[in-house]
Parts: C-alpha cells; structure tokens; sequence
C-alpha cells in the first residue's frame, strides 16, 4: 500500500492549497440565487446566518412530542455513537459497520438521547429523505415525519434556482455529543442547517482526499438477539460488497492527518446553515444538549470538469483491503 | 519525450469525455445572469444566437474608413497569416514566431485583407484590450479604436454580472480566410462575437491538452530590414523565455489528435456569440470575406477546483524543448 499520492494528485492538492488556504466565507443572511451561483462554482464551504425556516422558532422537545404524538420514527443504535464507522469485529478483524435501527416514539428517542446511564446511544440520522424525498410528488410514500413538513421549507428557494433542480432528499437528523459521523464525502451539494444545538464540522477539501488513507472493509451490522439483548457486530454474508472508508481514527482525526493538509472547523448554531460542496470530506460532531439539524440534498453538477475531477479523484487512489495487504 | 499522460491525466480526459461528450449547447439569445452563472460551472462552449451590439448592422467597409479616417491602427503583418506559430528559422530551427506589427489606416487595411496578390498577410489581432481594457477608468491611454467604441458595449452586462466581474480586456479583430490562429489556450473566461464573415473554431477540452504534444520553443519574431524589404524571423536574444506551444500542424490539426481525442467544431456567424471557457483550447480560421470579431476577457474565478485543475494539467505534462531531447 501506497500512502503517498501519485504525482499529479499530490500537485493538485498543492494547488489547491495555495489558491484556497482555509478561508470560510461568512454570509449575513441567505445569498441570491445568482450569488449563490458563483459559491457553487466555487465549490468551498460557505456559512449562512439568519436563515428562515420555521422549525428553529417551533421545535422544544415538548412541541416534538405534541406534534409526533404515537408516530414510531426509525433510530440508529449503536454501543458508542459511532453508526456507518469502523469497529473491530468479533474475529479480531476489522468491519464497517452499519447501526442497528429500532423505531420509537419521539418522546422516546428525546428521552434516550438525555438519559445518564451507559447503555446503547440513539441518534436518528435516516437520511434516506425522511422528510421530503423526489420520489413524493409521485405518490411517494408516507414519511416518518409527516407531520413536522409545515416546519420545513421542502427546498431551498435560492439553492434551487441556483442548480435549476430541486432537492433530492430532505432530513431530519436528531442526537447530541455522544454520537459522531465518521469522515466521508457525498455525491451531493448539502445545505444543512442547524434548529438546536450545535454540529462541529472537520472538513477537508476533495483534492486532500488521499490523506484520509481509505481501505476496503468488509461490511457487517450492529445486530441483537433478543430485544433487550446486547448490541453484537454481525457481518454481512461474503458476498456483500466491502465498503471504501478512512481508516484514520474518528477520535483523534485532526491529528492524524499529515501536516500540510489543513482541515477547516465550521461550528453551525442554530438558524444557521452551512453550504457543504459536493465530494467534501466532513467529520460531524455535535454538542452536548439535544441537536436538530435538517438538510437538504440536491444532485451536484454532472457536466463539466468537477465531476470528472471528483471522479477521478476517487479512482486513482490504489485502496488496500484492510485486514489484508497492510503494508 | 513521454507523450502519454501519467495515468490520473489520462483517466481525467476519459472521465470527462463519457459525461460530456462533445455536445455543444446553442441558446436562441442572451441567457440571463444567473442561467449564465450556471454555463460558467459547467464550463463548456456554448452558442449564444441574436446578440445585440451595434457594430453588428454598422460596421461596413465604408463606415469604418469613415469612421477612423486617418488613424493609425497597429496590425500583424506574416508572409503565410500564421501569427504566434511554429515557423521554421534561417537556421532549420523550430522557433514560436511573432508576427511584424504595422500601423495603416483601416482603408488600407481592408484593401490588403481583400487584394489578390501573393504578397504578405495582415491581421488585426493586436488583443491587448485595443477596444477597452480594464485600466481605462484609471485614465488609461487612448485606443487606437477609440472612434468605435460607441459601436460596442464595454461589457456584457450577464457575464459581468454572473461572474462578479468587468472585463479585463475588450478587442477588436479584422482578417480573412487567410490568416490562422494556432491551437493555444487562455487564463480567461472568453466571449467572442462575430460582426462579418464567419469564424471557424476546433476546440478541445483542457483535460485533453495532452494531445497537443507541447513542446518549449525559441522566441523569434518578424522583421524586415527596410519598409518594403522581404519578412525574415529574427531569432530573439538567447535569454528571451522560450515559448510552450503545441506541435501538431496547424493545417491538420484535427487528423493529427489521437483516436481518442473528439475536438468541437463551432462556427459563430454574424451576430451569434461563443462563449470558450477558461482552458479550453482553441485553433481558429475565418471565412474568405473580410472577417470582423469582438471579444470579452474576463477573468476567471481562480478560488475552487478548476483553476486548480488547470494548473495542474499544465505543470504535470513533461514537455521537452522542441530542438533537442526530441525523443
């Protein structure tokens, strides 16, 4: 295994660098569609103050529960809050793992997320469209959370002229500082945007990809055998497909990334949304108390050179399997 | 000399030929700024049918030689109209030749792009912002088109406005069927619009500037020795920098390219605009009638992933000095 970039991987982050630094644009309130354009081309994260979505004013736990009422949700289980990460498995090996998902009522979810002992940590982070998703305006199904849309704006009125599309999927994410998200990237540009709490964002720019040192890992589940048994790691059947991850560590990623690769801190507080450019490397952390986030995902730009870029960037990293070929 | 790409160059160029193919987007009239702000990200050719600029139902041959009477206009003077090309020196040396520039008035000038004798070749193409250039507000220097400028807009006001930006330089054209330009790029966001004639224009991507097979060459220009005497290349003095160019054939350019490598062909007629992204290579010819052209330079954005790109596929390619080390 080759850690260090070919060539022109190496010059282009280098350039990148030197054109970019660690630079966060602050905006004092939503841009225009045409300024918003030019963010996007761009392609650098971007803070949003003063955004206008109901929910931040409505969402007190009480109102949550009020509005949910019965309505079972969809939860991640996980033993220690990282769900979609890395985790030894029972042979000693190494897995990806996917949490285990159990439904509840939001008084429930709230109540486990604030609770004080060492059991199991809850976050409801489906981001499968859980409040809008494309599908819906062909008589898609119902979402879990029905009920909280009239909190919600079902697009981003600028974000979407701006890409002349409309947002693929929409969701709720709902946890607080004992669950963290793992670093990745998505195919999406993401408008996200805090109503409590706080989210801590480690980013890294698309052309430092490389130093995240990603393998293959093969694929397994948080599972239990009984319903108050204890969370094991299942892996999945050999044929699965493995899952290309970083292997650096979640708790210490900062410190494990080599020196001239800078990442960039965003805290986003509530009414305040961050624009997260397609193919960028985040690492979610949230605050202490209960944090409510909503995104907003809409397909990035598949013309032109970005894409390719991204693409290739992907592609020309030579990826080990991690429990094999280690050095 | 190693003309295969290193290996992310060539799987870059394959990247962006399966999702963009060769498709050029041809728009009835002017976009709007934020339509064009969505162009820009793309960052391909497109054409931009009716445009309005004055010049186009004005500019006959007797207006302008009304219009400019005796001034003097600076204009390329070639023995084959291939100005800032690959010439072979006195010597039997490759040289990048600039062409002899000489002032006459426009009459003169007309008359010797249409004459029928097999003498020299001239070209307006002088494209330091002869029309406009962006230190014209800090009471910059009169243009030799100064008595045109009422005939054309200083900018384009939904490229101006979706970039952010005024343009850096605005230039006027004036040639024929017998004056080429040779395949090259630029560090600008480029629109180019025809008045008469017609302009021809094989282009390629810059994730395919591979292809060109570059190759550093010495400086030399132009002269001769007295006002009627017979054009020579003067090499410049040996520490003049030499010059990084393509080396394929002007006149088969298209046949030369690898298998692989699909150029756009575009012709821009009176009153239609191109706009060429920032990189993209050009090679240009013109109609046998009188041929006029403006064009807008804008900068381009150099914060994000493109500029860096383009960077990068300029410093990645290997490219030899075109006299020695040729293999």
């Amino acid at each position: 295994m080759n850690d260090k970039p070919a060539d022109p991987i190496r010059l282009l982050a280098e350039e990148y660098r030197e054109m970019n630094g660690t630079h966060v644009q602050v905006l004092p309130g939503p841009p225009s569609a045409l300024e918003f354009a030019r963010l996007v081309h761009i392609s650098r994260p971007v803070l949003i103050k003063r955004m206008q979505v109901p929910a931040v004013n409505l969402w007190t736990d009480k109102y949550l529960i009020k509005k949910l009422g019965t309505q079972t949700i969809s939860v991640a289980v996980t033993p220690d809050g990282r769900a979609d990460a890395i985790h030894k498995g029972p042979d000693g090996l190494d897995y990806f793992v996917e949490p285990l998902v159990e439904t509840m009522s939001m008084e429930n979810l709230l109540k486990q997320i604030n609770s004080n002992d060492h059991g199991d940590i809850y976050y409801l982070q489906s981001q499968n469209g859980n409040l809008f998703s494309a599908g819906d305006e062909e008589g898609g199904t119902a979402s879990e959370f029905d009920l909280l849309r009239s909190d919600v704006v079902s697009e981003i009125d600028w974000c979407s002229e701006a890409l002349g599309r409309q947002p693929e999927a929409v969701n709720i994410w709902v946890g607080n500082s004992k669950s963290v998200t793992s670093i990745h990237s998505d195919p999406y540009e993401n408008i996200y945007l805090v109503v409590r709490g706080e989210k801590r964002f480690t980013l890294i720019p698309p052309t430092d990809g490389w130093s995240l040192k990603e393998r293959f890992y093969p694929h397994a589940r948080f599972t239990r055998s009984t319903p108050s048994g204890k969370l094991e790691i299942t892996p999945s059947p050999v044929d699965t497909p493995q899952v290309r991850w970083s292997s650096l560590p979640d708790h210490s990623l900062s410190e494990s990334l080599p020196e001239e690769v800078k990442p960039i801190h965003i805290t986003v507080r509530p009414g305040e949304a961050m624009y997260l450019p397609v193919g960028w490397w985040h690492h979610v952390e949230q605050s202490d108390e209960t944090t409510i986030a909503l995104n907003w995902w809409y397909d990035a730009e598949s013309q032109g050179l970005q894409w390719a870029v991204l693409r290739t960037l992907r592609e020309v990293e030579r990826v080990s399997h991690a429990n094999y070929n280690e050095n």
